[in-house]
């Protein structure tokens, strides 16, 4: 009941709700917390920029916010300057940092989705904790979350599943996924509302064929049901049981 | 490489090979077991006792076999008799136990299937530990360990499988899977070599509508895929990853 009607209103009350609930319910953010979130230029991150900006104010918990970007020789965001903009109507401050993907590539490699991240993801750790901080934020949502637990389970043969809070043994860092709790098509209507679609562009490379086939597969196996979704997410994140209530 | 070999051949070839596999790397079978093979009158039952046959009578190990049928008020083999010839053929003694499942029902309760496999559960798990039995085999196979799965995630929000070997706290009894690599259709075209289908019947009550509706869906996901379901099973199954080799 109280699950359900935290679903309701207008999407920017939906996902400040569903972010703040994931954030209280898995402990994800404290007093004196520094929290770097990842942007990509997306709709995804940006709107996460949005939410935890407009938490930071509604809150009395004391944190502090700031955005890191990164370019890189083979993908950039086309629309960085409006994103510069966005980020500081929200007071976060963003910074670029150039990281050159394909120059790293070996002789004799192609440039693919996993080098990429890989090679993105130990920039912006090291990035946090040069700058101290001690949180990193990504944008990755409910969807995201089911769809990379059904790639596991189906091309690695694993079950395995995006965690919301991880802390690293190798960096003082613990990442968290404040909109895991939310749809995509939550947070689509909250970018529409908070005019962030503009600001929001996407990998030139788009994504790979297997993901998007995976994409078709589970929208037909869910009947894209927010709460049949809802329950996968709940036994991957065993302790979300409350979203489970209707 | 070696797992493709064990896919092909004739279908009782497949069966014995696939099931002698899974008894091996699961270390199912031992000297000395007294093993009661639970017996529905269905094709996967009476398949797994024509293996379990083949096999004792290739192999150097010794067990013991028997079956069990347990007719109820509700539902019983309606060819008991070809089913009891067909396991004299096999050398397997068939009892049958009469379990009063709708009788049982308290004031005012509908019979469903929960209700009825947990009582005839029960029954088989005791009658077992009176007869000096300390393996149960059952005949689940690769598609009902899948669609379990499956609907564990869907419908509870759990993660949680079949086990092709569990042992009970309660009990002094290991339940075993011993057609847990065989994929359903494997099963019928050996049902149909052993002549085995005839004596085949299934419960009245058939399958209730929400398992035949996961059992659509998941075979529009995996595009009934071999390869993509045992890639599941590995994930299920943690040691079964030989089952990955292709």
């Amino acid at each position: 009941m109280a699950d359900r009607f935290l679903r309701r209103g207008d999407p920017s009350g939906i996902v400040s709700k569903l972010c703040a609930k994931a954030i209280l319910e898995r402990n994800l953010i404290g007093e004196g917390d520094r929290i770097l979130i990842a942007v990509s230029g997306g709709k995804d991150s940006t709107v996460l920029c949005w939410a935890l900006s407009a938490l930071k104010r509604a809150v009395k918990v004391n944190y502090e916010l700031a955005a890191l970007h990164i370019s890189s020789d083979f993908c950039s965001c086309c629309k960085k300057a409006v994103l510069a903009e966005k980020l500081e109507q929200f007071g976060i401050p963003l910074t670029d940092l150039f990281v050159p993907v394909v120059g790293r590539l070996k002789e004799g490699r192609r440039m693919n989705c996993y080098w990429c991240s890989t090679q993105r993801r130990t920039e912006l750790l090291k990035y946090a904790v040069r700058g101290g901080f001690n949180k990193i934020a990504l944008g990755h949502h409910l969807d995201d979350i089911v769809e990379t637990f059904f790639m596991n389970l189906c091309s690695k043969g694993e079950l395995c599943a995006m965690p919301v809070k991880l802390s690293y043994r190798k960096y003082p860092v613990t990442l968290i996924r404040p909109l895991a709790y939310l749809e995509e098509s939550q947070i689509v209507s909250c970018a529409a509302e908070q005019d962030i679609l503009k600001a929001a562009c996407t990998c030139p490379y788009g994504i790979n064929s297997s993901r998007r086939d995976m994409r078709k597969r589970i929208a037909a196996f869910t009947g894209n049901s927010g709460a049949l979704k809802r329950r996968i997410l709940g036994a991957l994140l065993p302790e979300a049981g409350a979203l489970l209530e209707e």
